[in-house]
């Protein structure tokens, strides 16, 4: 596989590559954005799974290249798809038609629980309610002004969220794509000047259940503050659905 | 696929196949107490993944059965596993030695998360620490005595839960094998008279995060009680990800 980016994210999923904390895969290139675009080619066509770690102008151009490539690639900065009404739209045919196009896959990054609440949105999505609640100091909101106390700056769908945010709705993001889409999919973005962890609330009511999900992530340093750690391993966990053919967060257990 | 019993887990496993709402699986056999073996042994052999939804008796007996003819089984009685050191043990090999023994699958069940407990455990599991609070009526707990207010009912490793409450504790068993283990997993089974939906509690500490989750979900009627609707669907959404190679609850864009 090969990682494009060499920030937070990709570093870090570098790093698990490289000391084989994931099973069964290895580091075929780090690209960066100095690579050239013989290199890039070079480095897809060597890998079976390409994970993009960069911005979503970056997501824009790689999705398309990957696919084509006939290669699956993992996207973190799945704020790209609410640039596009269909997501599906960013995947490209091989440009000779020969082959099957790669597949897009999006981690579930700084939350969880996609596992329910994907299975609770498949009985039914008519009675159901998402609603994604983003906590974070003021600072890494971008937001200027002195509060003492929180509040709300953004309310609406994780579609808006994600243009309005593109570099911190990535989880908004992902919940929709799992459940309810990114038109029904509520996201309140607060800043609050008392957290010094970034936290989630999700909250998904349904006829099946009512499911709320609490998330306090550590900050990855080297991100200034921005990326959780977990999202790295979440990218790692996705790795090894793949090569398990299913997961993450499936129970797989193989005679050994 | 075929299915192993006709409770409310095996039933509404069925419904949603026939119904169609599980895209590519399509039902061979629902088998049940009075299947004979030569019937059991045609439907495993005609299918790729059989979904035992019995108890762990028959799990018991039906892993091995199905691992060793090469096919896969999602294992919703997972408490079987409380019986043996290493929950492996019970896949076996095909008797000829011929082809790779069938691996098996535990779904979710009643909760959820087991994407982001499973990352953050792949990153450490020295200082990470999961408490599973089960929140039932007194009767679902077969607690006899006439409760006013909430009481505990029992504290320990996910694995002497199973033991113990072999009927009710799988989904601490998924929990516990998705993260630190059975032995290592902490269960709180608590008796309270004023629930009517089933509860759940998922505590989850680790350096990388503090997650808490509160899943409450919707009895099936066909179950008596006993079990959440959430339960059948979490088997659907592990069917579509062992179809689509990834998931349940991993987003998968394929071109369309």
């Amino acid at each position: 596989m090969a990682v494009i980016g060499a920030g937070a994210i990709g570093g870090a999923v570098i790093e698990a590559l490289e000391k084989g904390r994931v099973p069964g895969a290895s580091l075929i290139a780090g690209l960066h954005s100095g690579s050239t675009s013989n290199e890039i080619d070079s480095a897809i066509a060597a890998s079976d799974v390409v994970v993009e770690a960069t911005t979503v102008d970056a997501a824009e151009e790689f999705i398309p290249r990957v696919t084509a490539a006939g290669k699956d690639i993992i996207v973190c900065s799945c704020g790209v798809f609410a640039r596009h009404e269909n997501p599906r739209d960013l995947i490209s045919a091989p440009h000779d038609d020969s082959g099957t196009p790669g597949r897009v896959f999006v981690p579930a990054g700084a939350v969880g629980g996609l596992d329910v609440l994907a299975a609770a949105s498949r009985a039914g999505k008519t009675d159901a309610r998402l609603s994604h609640f983003t906590i974070k100091s003021p600072a890494a909101l971008g937001v200027d002004e002195e509060l003492t106390e929180s509040r709300e700056v953004f309310r609406g769908s994780a579609r808006d969220a994600a243009l309005r945010f593109p570099r911190t709705s990535n989880a908004s993001v992902a919940l929709a794509l799992a459940t309810l889409g990114l038109d029904h999919a509520e996201v309140v973005v607060v800043a609050d000047p008392r957290v010094t962890r970034t936290r989630h609330v999700v909250e998904f009511r349904s006829p099946l259940g009512t499911y709320e999900m609490s998330f306090e992530n550590s900050l990855d340093p080297a991100s200034g503050g921005r990326t959780s750690a977990i999202t790295a391993w979440s990218v790692a966990e996705l790795l090894i659905g793949i090569r398990d053919g299913v997961g993450p967060g499936a129970v797989v257990l193989e005679r050994g």
